[in-house]
Order: structure tokens, then C-alpha cells, then sequence
């Protein structure tokens, strides 16, 4: 334990480094030792486009070949032009109901800027194109080669406070995403809105799962049914709540709001018919025939990563279950250790190919790029995620028995390669039914705990030992660094140094690895329903352990807004569709099986698995369709908002053009006398022009009035003739 | 012929009765012989409630127990009021992009007032409730029950015009459309709009179908492959078009502006969270529980409509088939004699009950009203037109030689009932492959040329005899009717009492008809492939009949707005996907029965027909998916129009607001210069702060402005040690 005295000590210095400065942006400027006269001429430039946006700037050194450019708005009234001028086009794009008055200060009364929006709004100023009204700073890339990154500072105060909280709390509640919100921006609230909402539903595949773990066992109908109906529901509900939270935050509509993308080569320009803005045209049908290279693409993932998972399990497989010969012990080892160094080798490579792709298929938006590559990173983490079980329970499971003779392929290959001519010593193979469970358990419960530590323990003790290690001197050269700084600095300035060695979060990342999850849920939970239980337990952990890596182990995320999960709705919705399919064809196929003791694929008849298929499809449509419309029905907080906002705009323009129109509106439902006076006078003047005689105006003055008009009236009906009314 | 001199006389006639005498509406008041006196309390509540609103109003006898109240706008100011009133209205509930401006007549101008408009208002005013500013007038109910019916008058110049138009074009184009717009209203544009859509797209199946019937012949995979992608591509290229019309027509979101139901009984009222409005509630489990009486009601029509047709399907084929006993020449009409008089029996009967079921679930608007009744009516025309070719198709050809036992049923019950115990003389019962080709034509010939002369030929010629019969005194009482007219208003009266008999158009019907085509075609076309050449002629035909009735067969129709087609785009899309079902079933089943050369049921395996099933829906999935997607690229007229308006309203506001914030706009963007005193400025008010030794305040003072920054920048890049830059 420290003592008091340096626990006091290190808590000043912590209440010192906690203050930003008033700092809103580091730019982190790289000064290449041998480049340094263009990055000093690049230095002036950049200072010089800041100063023009309003920005202020102070520098200070880096690292050993980098300098730290602080950047924050000059002037709160410049701050509140660029939130009005953000706010108008917001509404004029459609993001806002009501538009920002002329009030301004009002406005910024009624709805104050978040922390989230003056840092979003400071980073548009910086990197918009200065036609735009920006200062035109592209990190990275041309003039701007220099400029290595351009980031925020983390609130350490409130990253504290924030972590303590989270690790005290059940669950998160509105208050708590809507201050994510205003610190990270919407694109990482929505994040965590959509781990909190798969968290909760959870509960009910953990309690389903459970009882059917202890009632049923495996492949069981019921399960099945329950699983395909919570995941329609589970997907219903996020698509509704994703909406209302975007009305919720204000930011329904952001995502039609189309970012060009820098790298867009464009074929010809030409005039937009409506705007006469000029638009920048790539043939959709070279884009098409780029994207039909996604098929090859597909079957080349298939075939790679698909052989090479089906190669290591038929290996598995073989070693487990029917070899019995030397190194017993050890061989078992050998596939994993293949999937584990061969198979990342291989993704990353597709990976790498999945990008070139994208880059080529040339989208003209950063939203449709993002969505592309999204698309085809979850084709492979598809196959790699899918894959294994996907072979075992249609596979081993129901024809294993017919595999015997494929297997002894590895046999004979052993024999060929290592033992010359000697017989390879066997046991009779035997279909293990607790293979899937294995494997369920491997994918839900070890797979998440590797997870975890490679992706929040790891990072995190590697920045500690690296920082610690620059600072007490051990990697050499950096020694000098901060050795000049101001000593009421000091300490600001090294923890700024140590951000910028941070990595980068990205927000696509953590939503793979839950929709990847909530797809083992869906396709493959029938195999082992206590899935939902291990999942529950892990969000709880990857929802803090998230918000750690966001807090300590990587820079603070540019505040994007989002008003949707995007490409990973998709995503869920065919993992949830493809569920239906998959969960009754392993029941159908593994249910007689699961018991290990008679042959699973002797009852499999083809007619009754298709049929299982096709009623089970049919089953997730209709209850699709069911639960839709009932969803349909719910209000909600954010659709309520929405509807007063429209209301009360509705009720203004009312008023204002009530009062303009007064005297019109009166005039509308006069009463009868002035009515009758109005009607008259109407009359009166088209009698003038049938002095001429039209026979149209003849026919309405016959009756003047509606006096006259009732007593011809009158008259005709006594005409009637009938029976007199009886008296009673 | 009629004389010349005759014509003549009848041309000045009938151009006199052209004119219209600038009446907009007639009321068609009753006055029952026995209720004299209340119907002239209520005579002068009519004239009086009408004058309130500012309409003119003149009375004219009408037949021998009414009287016509004759009623217009009483000026021009007052329509123009509530043309202003009506488009304020639309836009604030976001059928409108852009707002009317204060200046009226500049807008009246721009977008003149329709008669379709004009009518519409007028009618609003004569029916909306007086707390809305109409006269609440609400035919044949409650205060009103003398009021029978409310309607505007034929233009007859334009009605001849337009038959003739009609007529000599082959295709209708957008101004057709648009001029049935103006005269009609959207709602019966639009269903013009779509049997004009839905005539062009049949050249496909036509052209396809007849392609197939020379070359494939019946029960081709390659037809029902090609009629599915059809079916795909026109029910998604209508949801495209429909939305393009509205929003060319100003009406897009009109559906979403919901009519309350006045026979709607409401629980409770509370008020509207929101806006503090009071809305009526009703529960909607209660709702919920009278809705779940459908799914008795649908098992009954399935038992009582089905088991008929089943009943009288068997009926036939025995006789036509088997039996060879006496009367074989007029048994064989029994069956159709008994379909034609029972099953609209039945039909109506099951209508009537669809109708109180609708209305015990107790709508609260009249749109959702009327969707639910749709649905259930579509249901019994679903069973009554699908149910005949189901049975032959699902049942007689592929599993016939099954039913030999149960057909001689009949003959056991006749021989019982009739001929004592004589034996019947049957023949070998064989299948007659080429009864579903019968069939087909008898729904796609026959049936349809049967209902055009039902629908458009029977009620013109009835409506002709009656009114001659009427005004030569052959129905006695009559006679004395426009005995009293004046000269020049007689033959204007007289065609006015000829309006107020004819039928009300309902567009329902005739979308009934299009849709119930459009599931022939999909569903059953593959066993007659000439269907879609019957249905290209016949739509060519029914437009101009559907036109023809509106103009002489009914009275015009009250000109409503509609967004969409409404319930029937769900029917649509609903018989495309049954469709790639049956289509693909039928093939599979009927194919090699086809020939009659073997039994069709021989070869059928379930798990084929399954398979045959799976693969034809998840074609048609894949294909709706991607038509989506492909459609979601194409801009449209509509789209144009609405993308245009935007940007208008965008820039006008831009420059308002830049108007009003130029000094604002100009310093955000300063200039170096300007931007450096700014911040210069901004710095030395905090420096004064700073006097206080804050920290963070000293932070930004190190460096003074730009210049200090950028000096302070030099010297740390100067200081990267690294090697001097090489000189070339």
C-alpha cells in the first residue's frame, strides 16, 4: 500500500492532470527527421487554416519527431454561429422538426450545446473543405501528410466517475445512454443502447434455455420455437427502438445526410436536373460489374476457409475419435493449433482483398463504403465463426457414420508421411453426440473469455508497460521527452503524449462481435440452450469492459452522430431468418441422434426435413408479420416527442397565420345573419350580369335568398301528396 | 334515323342540358308522404346550416315524394378561403413540402383550383362537423335522415369528350391521367392509373405466356420461373409508382390524415399526452377479441364456400365423366346451374356477416374500416375464384385415379333418391387433363366478358328503359313529375332526376376485379399460359367500361384523395408470393400427367414437390430483394418533383436566415486577417481573467496569436534531430 503522504502527492498530480486545459482538439503534427523543411512549411499552413475557422492554437513538442498542435474555438460566439449554422441545415435536411429561430440564445437555452456537439461541430471546422467553410484538414493524406491525427482528450473526471458507476449498476437507464450520448456522440450511445437492449432480452433465451437445458435437453421443438420467436421479437423491438432513440436524441435522418468520400473517382460531372448543382457520376454499371466480383469473392472464402475449417475438424475428428496410435497425448493439439496460426493468416488476407474491393467498387458516400466492407468483413466472419458447427451438426452428427471412409484418409496420409509401412493403430469410430455441446461451449464461454482479455486486459497492461517503460527511460531514446516542459504542465502534457499513442476505437468492431453472438444464439443455441445463460453473463462483463476500452485503452472516439446500427441491422435480420432454418433442421436431424443410441441419419427422410424447413420458415414469416403489427400499435417516448414537436409547430404557424388572416377567418363561418347578408350580396352582384339574361343566373335568382329559398321550399313539400299526418 | 330536323332539335336540347347552371351539389332531400311535417323542420335546419357556411342554395321539385336543393358556392372569395385553409392544413400534416404564402392569389395562380378541389371542399364544407366549419350535414343519418344523397353532377361535355378520347387511344398517357385527376379526384385517378400500369406490364406474361403455349406448352417450369419474376417486378414497380403519382400529385401522406369513423363507440376519453387534445378510446383487446372472430369466420367460409364448390366440382366430373345414365345431356348444367344460384346466396350471406363483424370491431377511422372489410371481402372472393381451379389442380389431376370411390358416392346417392335399385350405367372414369385448360378459360373468357355485360352494359340499358318508361308515364305515378318546370330548366331538371337514380360508384369493385385477375394469372396462369393474352384484351376493354360506367352508369363519384391503392396493395403482393407456390406446385404435380399418357400421381414424390415448393419461394424472395434493390436506384418524375420543392424551400430559407445573420455568416469565415484579431481578441479577454494565475488560462498565453504559435512551432521542429535534408 502507498503510504498517505504519496497518496496525497499522486492525488494532486491526478487533480492537475485531470483538467484538459480548456484544450478541444490535439493534433498530433509528425516531423519525419529527414522531411523537415516541408513539414515546417506544412506546419505554417496548417496554423494559418485553423486561425481563418476562428480556431486558437498553442504547440508544444511531441515525441522525439513529432510536435502537439492544441486546438480550441477562439470565441463562444463563433462556437454559436457554427451550432446555429449546424442546426439550421440539420433542419433543413429534414434531422430537425422545428427549425432554430431567430433567437438564438434562446435556442442554445432551450437545448444547450453537449459536450459531444461543440467537439463534433470544432471537428467538422477543422476537416470540412474550406469551400464548405472549413479549415480543409485531412489527416494523412496530400497537403496534409503530416498531420498524423486530429483527436480529442478524454474527460478523465468523468471517465472515473462513469466507470465506478457502470460497475455498481445492474443496468443501464435512459440517463445513462443520454449521457454517453453528450459525451461520445450517438454512434457510440447506440452502441451501448444496443448492448443494454440485447442484454435484457437475453434474459428471456437464458430463462427459456435453462428450462429447457433441464427439461428437455438438446434439439429440442419447443426450444426451437421459443428461440426463432424471441430473436423476430428481439429484432422487432431493436428496428422500433433504434428509431425512437434517434427522434429521442434528435438525429432521425442523419444517416441520409450523404459525407462524400475523398477517394471517390468520378467518370464525368454533370448537372443535377432539379438543383443545377453540379454531381459527380460513376456508371452504376461499372460499379456493378466491380460488385459481381463479389460472387468469386464469396466462393473463394467459401472454398478457403471453409476447406481449411472442414479440413482441421475432419482432422479432429480422425485424431479424437479413431486414432489411438503414438503421440495420443499431444496430437489432439495439432488442429487447433492449425486454426488458431493458419486461419487469422488466411482472414486477414481475405480481409485485406475484401478492402481492395470495396476501394474498387468506388462508392461515392463514406456511409455505402462503410456498409460494403461491412458486408463482405461479415461474409468471412461468418464462415470462420460458422463453420465448424455448421459441420458438425449437419454433418458429423446425422452421416457420420457415412464420413468412416474419408477419415481414414488422415490414416493413410499419417502412415504414407511418418510411420512408413506400419499399420496405424485405430479404435472403432463412434459418433460422440457431446461433440456440438464441446463446441458450443468452446464458441460461447472459452471463446468469449479469450476475447475479453485479448481485446481489454491485454491492450490496456501493454500501454501501461510501454508508457512506464518510455518514461523511466528503458527504451533510450525517448528520455528527453517533456524533459522542457512548463512544471504546471508537465503533467497535462504527458498524459496528452500517452493518448496519442492510443489506438483508435472503432465502433464496427465491438458490433461484429455481438451480432456474431447474437447468430450463435440464433443458428446454433438449439444444440446447447444453456447459450443464452453464458451470453448474458458475458454482455454484462463486455458492456463495462467496452466502456473501459473506450475510457483507457484507446483515444477518445470523435463524437459521430448515427440513427441506426446501419449494415448490422441486416445482418441480424438474416442471422434471425437463417435461425428458423437452421434450428429445425439440426432438431430434425440430430434429435434421434442426441441420445447416442442408434445411428442419427437411419429416420432421416428427406420429405419430412424439408417439410420441417418449410413449416419453420413459414413459422418466422408469420410470426414476423404478427409481431410487426402489433409492434406497430406501441407508442413510444420518442414517437410521443416527435408528435409534440409537430404539434407545436403546427400550433404556431396556426397562430401566425390566424392572426394575419383574421378577418378572413372570421368571415368563414359568419352566423346565419351575416351569412345570409354575404349570400345576398353575392346574388345581388350576379343578378347585375343577368340583366343579360343568362339562363344559369336566371335559375339562381328565382328564390332570393334563404328566405325564399325555405318558402319555395315549403311549398313544394305540402305538394306531396300523401296520407295527412296522423295525430296521436 | 331520326329526321334531321330531329337531330337538330335534339342537339340544341341537349347542348342546353350540357350546362350545369354552375351548381356544384345536389341534395337529394326525401319527403315521405306519412312525415311531411319533420321533413320540413328538417328542410329549413338543411337551407339554414347550408347558408352558415356560405353556400347558395335554390330549390326545384324532384320526383313525386322529394325535392332537389340546389347548392353552390356563394362567391368566389369564400371557395378561395377554403382552398387557403384546406392547403394550410395539408402541409402542416406534411402532405404539402411547401406551406401557401400569405399572398393567396399569387399562390391560387401558380396552382390553379381543380374541379376535382373545388368539389371536394365544397363537399367538405356541406358534410364536415360544425365544430370543424362545415354544415355537418351527414346523409340519411340521425337529424339528416331525410337527406338521402349529397353529390356533384356530370359535365357532360367533358364526359362525351373524354369517352371518345378514350376510345380512339390505344394507351392512356399522364395528361389522360391528370385529367381524371381534376375531374374525379386522385382516388379514382389513381385506379386508372393502375389498370393502365397493370395493361402495359401484362404485354409480358402476354407475350411469355403465348410463347410458351406454342412452344412449351402447359405446365412449363420456364413460364412459372418467368410469370414470378413478372409478378415481382410489376407489384414492386406499382409500389414505386404509386408513391411517384402522389407525390405528383400533392397528395403523397394524404392516408395518413385519418377520417374519424362517426359510428365509432368509444370506451372512455382521455387526453392525448401530447397535445392535451381529448381522444376517444376504445380497448384496443377488446378490439383484439372481437378480431379473433375472423378466424372462425375464414373456417367457415372455407367449410360452407368451399365444400359447395368442392361439392359441385365433384358433382360435375361425375356426371361429366362417369355417368352415363339418362339425362346425360342436361345434367351436366346442374352443377353450374347450382354454383350460379347457391353460392351468391351464400357469397351474400357471408358478406353480410363480414360487414357486422367489421363493424362490431369498432374502427375508429373510416380508412381502417374500410381495410378490414376489404380483407374479409377479399377473403370469400378468394375462396369463390381460387377454390374451383384448386380443387382441379391440387386434387383432380394429380391424385383423380384416388378418387373413383369417393365419385361414386354420387352415383350410390342418386340411385338411392331417384332410380330405386336400379344400377347406374357408368363409365371407366378417366382424368381430362384438359379440364383445368377449361377452366382457365371459363375464369378468363368467359367470366370476364360475362361481368363486363353485368357491369357495364345491363345497368346503362336498365337505367334507360326505367327513365323512358318514367317520362312516357308507363309507371303511372310519375307522370306529373317536370310538369312544372320552366322552359329553359326542364331538360337541365330532367337530366338531374335521371342522376339522382343511378348507382353510386364504388372503386372498391372495380380494384376487386383487377386484383382477382392478377391471382388468376399468378397463381393458376402456368396452366393456361394464354391467360395474359385474355387479360391484355379484356383490360383494354375494362378501362374503357370501367369509364364508360362512371360517366352514364353511375353518378359521379364524390372526388376523393388516396395515396395508394390501399388494402389491395396487400392482396397484390400477397397472390404474387402464393404465386411462386402454386405455380411452381402445379408444375410439379401436373407435369408429367400433362399428356394424360400416365397417371400423375405415380411419380410424385413429397419430398420433390417440397423441395419444388422451397426453391420456387426462395426464388421469389431473392428476386423481391433484389427488384427492390434495383428499383431503389431508379429516379422518377415524382421523386424529382419532390427532391425540386426541397431544394426551393431550402434556398429561400437559406437566404432568409442568411438575410437576417449576414454580419454572423461573414465572421465565420473571416479571412486570416480579420480571424486573427478576432482570436487575438478573444485571447487578451481571458488573459485578464488570467491575471488570476489559472492554470489552463496561462496555458494558451505562452504563445501570442498566430505569429507566436507559429514562431513557437519553428523552434520545436527545428530541434527534431535527425539527419539534414538532402539537396538533390
Amino acid at each position: 500500500m502507498a503510504s498517505p503522504k504519496g497518496a496525497n502527492a499522486r492525488e494532486d498530480d491526478e487533480q492537475l492532470s485531470n483538467s484538459n486545459f480548456n484544450v478541444d482538439y490535439i493534433i498530433h503534427y509528425k516531423v519525419p527527421k529527414n522531411e523537415r523543411i516541408e513539414a515546417e512549411a506544412g506546419y505554417v499552413q496548417l496554423i494559418e487554416a485553423l486561425t481563418t475557422v476562428g480556431l486558437a492554437s498553442e504547440v508544444r513538442p511531441g515525441d522525439d519527431s513529432s510536435i502537439l498542435v492544441f486546438v480550441k474555438m477562439a470565441s463562444e460566439t463563433l462556437l454559436r454561429q457554427q451550432v446555429f449554422r449546424a442546426r439550421l441545415q440539420d433542419w433543413l435536411q429534414g434531422v430537425r422538426t422545428a427549425g432554430p429561430g431567430a433567437d438564438l440564445s434562446g435556442a442554445l437555452m432551450e437545448e444547450p450545446v453537449s459536450e459531444a456537439e461543440r467537439l463534433r461541430l470544432i471537428y467538422l471546422a477543422i476537416t470540412k473543405p474550406k469551400n464548405e467553410g472549413g479549415a480543409g484538414i485531412t489527416p494523412k493524406s496530400g497537403q496534409w501528410k503530416y498531420v498524423d491525427s486530429v483527436f480529442p482528450l478524454h474527460d478523465r473526471h468523468f471517465n472515473r466517475e462513469w466507470m465506478k458507476r457502470l460497475s455498481t449498476k445492474y443496468l443501464l437507464n435512459q440517463d445513462d445512454l443520454d449521457e454517453i450520448r453528450n459525451k461520445f456522440g450517438e454512434s457510440v450511445a447506440l452502441y451501448f443502447a444496443f448492448v443494454q437492449s440485447y442484454f435484457r432480452f437475453l434474459v428471456f433465451p437464458a430463462a427459456f434455455g435453462f428450462g429447457a437445458w433441464l427439461l428437455l435437453g438438446r434439439f429440442s421443438f419447443l426450444y426451437a420455437l421459443a428461440s426463432c420467436l424471441w430473436s423476430v421479437v428481439f429484432f422487432e423491438f431493436w428496428k422500433k427502438k433504434e428509431v425512437d432513440l434517434a427522434v429521442q436524441w434528435g438525429v432521425r435522418g442523419v444517416s441520409k445526410i450523404q459525407h462524400p468520400r475523398p477517394q471517390f473517382k468520378f467518370d464525368h460531372e454533370t448537372e443535377d436536373v432539379v438543383t443545377g448543382e453540379p454531381i459527380k457520376v460513376y456508371s452504376p454499371f461499372k460499379r456493378l460489374r466491380t460488385q459481381l466480383l463479389q460472387v468469386p469473392f464469396t466462393i473463394a472464402c467459401i472454398v478457403v476457409l471453409g476447406g481449411f475449417i472442414v479440413m482441421c475438424n475432419s482432422l479432429e475428428i480422425f485424431i479424437n475419435e479413431v486414432y489411438s496410435g503414438p503421440f495420443k497425448t499431444y496430437l489432439p493439439y495439432l488442429p487447433t493449433i492449425l486454426l488458431v496460426t493458419v486461419l487469422p493468416a488466411f482472414s486477414s488476407v481475405l480481409t485485406n482483398f475484401a478492402k481492395k474491393l470495396t476501394e474498387m467498387e468506388n462508392y461515392a458516400n463514406i456511409d455505402t463504403h462503410h456498409a460494403a466492407l461491412v458486408q463482405k468483413e461479415f461474409v468471412l466472419n461468418f464462415i470462420t465463426s460458422y463453420m465448424p458447427l455448421a459441420f458438425t451438426a449437419f454433418v458429423y452428427l446425422p452421416f457420420g457414420h457415412l464420413l468412416t471412409p474419408y477419415l481414414h484418409i488422415w490414416g493413410k496420409l499419417a502412415q504414407g508421411l511418418t510411420f512408413g509401412q506400419k499399420e496405424l493403430s485405430v479404435q472403432e469410430f463412434q459418433i460422440n453426440p457431446a461433440r456440438i455441446t464441446g463446441q458450443m461451449f468452446y464458441c460461447t464461454v472459452t471463446a468469449q473469455i479469450v476475447n475479453f482479455a485479448t481485446e481489454a486486459i491485454v491492450p490496456y497492461v501493454k500501454h501501461k508497460v510501454m508508457t512506464q517503460a518510455k518514461e523511466q527511460g528503458i527504451l533510450g531514446k525517448a528520455a528527453k521527452v517533456g524533459a522542457s516542459d512548463a512544471k504546471e504542465e508537465a503533467a497535462f502534457l504527458r498524459r496528452v503524449r500517452r493518448e496519442t499513442e492510443l489506438e483508435i476505437y472503432d465502433v464496427t468492431t465491438d458490433y461484429r462481435e455481438m451480432v456474431i453472438q447474437f447468430g450463435y444464439l440464433s443458428l446454433y443455441s438449439v444444440a446447447w440452450p444453456l447459450a443464452g445463460c453464458s451470453f448474458l453473463i458475458n454482455n454484462w462483463v463486455e458492456l463495462r469492459s467496452d466502456a473501459f476500452k473506450i475510457a483507457s485503452g484507446s483515444r477518445r472516439p470523435i463524437p459521430w452522430r448515427a440513427d441506426s446500427i446501419g449494415p448490422w441491422l441486416n445482418a441480424l435480420g438474416f442471422l434471425s431468418w437463417l435461425g428458423s432454418l437452421t434450428s429445425s433442421a439440426i432438431v430434425f436431424l440430430c434429435r434421434d441422434g442426441a441420445d447416442g443410441s442408434r445411428g442419427a441419419a437411419s429416420n432421416v427422410q428427406a420429405w419430412g426435413l424439408l417439410l420441417t424447413i418449410l413449416l419453420a420458415e413459414h413459422f418466422y414469416l408469420v410470426v414476423q408479420i404478427a409481431v410487426r403489427f402489433l409492434m406497430d400499435k406501441i407508442d413510444s417516448p420518442g414517437l410521443q416527442r416527435e408528435r409534440k414537436e409537430r404539434f407545436n409547430m403546427k400550433k404556431r404557424i396556426l397562430e401566425e397565420n390566424l392572426g394575419e388572416n383574421a378577418a378572413l377567418a372570421a368571415s368563414v363561418a359568419p352566423g346565419i345573419e351575416m351569412s345570409e347578408k354575404l349570400t345576398q350580396s353575392a346574388l345581388r352582384e350576379e343578378a347585375r350580369r343577368a340583366e343579360q339574361g343568362s339562363v344559369e343566373d336566371m335559375f339562381w335568382q328565382r328564390q332570393q335568398g334563404m328566405a325564399g329559398t325555405i318558402e319555395a321550399g315549403r311549398t313544394l313539400i305540402s305538394q306531396v301528396r300523401g296520407t295527412p299526418p296522423k295525430d296521436t
